[in-house]
């Protein structure tokens, strides 16, 4: 009997989920110093779980927020915690608040998945300038990111896509984002973006297919001047995702280069499960 | 007999402060979708409280935080926090997160003061090139204040003068920024910083004194070229302290502008209390 949601960790502990609390006046909540991931839990199993584990290292130390956590035992605090509350499937979040002590919460919510008609329609997309602080690093500091989601969900849109001051469209609020022109595809560079976890698999999925890959991000007045035939956003939770228009520019279904690096991924995903 | 500490406020409810708390897995949580102000408590009367809750307010309408408190009743609240716990001097924070139920929490602390010397010799400042999301308001989204600052602090300096793309010094991590050059004054202009309460009374008192306020930020090259006499950094906590040395440049004692400006605002503040 699953009771997903029920319980959390915190430092390696169980505790209610009611319990996952942090204190406001504290000044590393104030400011925000935090690192954090989300995984899938998929047939009661972590999907990628020591790349995830690798990338909330790596953005702790990109912060400079020294803890004392071993990968290994958050990855048996997890396995606990599917344990105790029986979880099959969850979206789970990671959390490393620095500070004097640094603290560790583990936390599950439901599955994040989307309608089917998402990825054989595509979704909507909306323009957002602003540049991410520290774009490399997994952090707490989303404000830009929150009000860009915002933009667009008033606009009807799914996701933001971020303009930075050269017109470059880097990333989306919680997405990386790829653009498709003949054999080419396009993406930013490492430096600039959060290396995600499936934008990782979707450049594995890119070379496999034979497809060339160049890591220049794609340009918003080139996107809006109709030089790529899909563009398409990537997430652990969404897989690759196509937008079907941006500012009026529409792209045309089928998005047969989207859909089929988004079985791929998918595919790899299942093929992890013990 | 003082409690300072022991209780706060949630919603207008008197709570224990050890119930200040927020829940980790809430999104306005993770993504620091809320504003607040710090405020000091002096002989039981809260410093500037009308221009306070008016920039909270305007750093909610500026993120489009929605919530339905009144600046009215908030200053009512906190008067029953400073009644319960008989505070007579403390630094207050208010905090207001949005989200589906917008929460609004006070917090008090003892006073934040500074040693004597912090204004006779001044202070070391540090440089640091970043630039605030949205800066006109007061939003949780600080981990640049924070890295900056804690930079600044591993370089035995005090605060970390934030420098734009432009060469210009806008703000520190938690003050304004003036420069004095003869009897002109530099600072930036509104449009580009948090306009600090104290920071205000500080442009007041630049008028009151005859000298001549410009709204431009210093150039960081200009400052390190010595072109400046006096530069220093304000807020509600510090009043108006000195930079005594920022990058090997050093600025000589007495800061005959900085100290009679601070002595002012201090006079006003203690003007106001009944």
């Amino acid at each position: 009997m699953e009771n997903l949601g029920k319980h959390a960790i915190l430092n390696g502990e169980l505790i209610a989920s009611t319990e996952a609390l942090l204190p406001v006046w504290e000044k590393e909540f104030l400011y925000g110093f935090g690192v954090y991931e989300s995984l899938k839990i998929i047939a009661s199993h972590p999907i990628y779980l020591k790349e995830h584990l690798e990338r909330l290292f790596f953005s702790a130390a990109g912060l400079d927020l020294r803890h004392s956590f071993k990968e290994e035992e958050i990855g048996q605090w997890l396995q606990a915690l599917i344990e105790k509350d029986s979880i099959e499937e969850a979206t789970v979040r990671i959390l490393l608040m620095g500070g004097i002590e640094s603290r560790l919460f583990i936390t599950a919510e439901p599955l994040l998945t989307y309608p089917e008609s998402f990825y054989s329609a595509g979704v909507k997309g909306a323009i957002y300038h602003g540049e991410r602080y520290l774009p490399r690093y997994k952090s707490c500091s989303l404000l830009l990111n929150y009000i860009a989601l915002r933009h667009a969900s008033s606009q009807g849109a799914f996701e933001a896509l971020l303009v930075d001051r050269h017109g470059l469209i880097l990333e989306g609020t919680r997405t990386n984002i790829f653009a498709c022109e003949g054999q080419k595809i396009f993406t930013a560079p490492k430096t600039l973006v959060l290396e995600g976890v499936t934008r990782h698999k979707i450049i594995g999925g890119i070379k496999e297919l034979g497809y060339e890959l160049v890591y220049e991000a794609p340009r918003l007045d080139e996107v809006l001047g109709g030089r790529f035939s899909e563009l398409f956003i990537s997430s652990t939770s969404m897989g690759a995702l196509p937008i079907a228009q941006v500012e009026g520019v529409k792209f045309k279904a089928p998005f047969t280069i989207t859909n089929t690096l988004h079985s791929l991924v998918r595919t790899w995903e299942r093929d992890t499960l013990p």
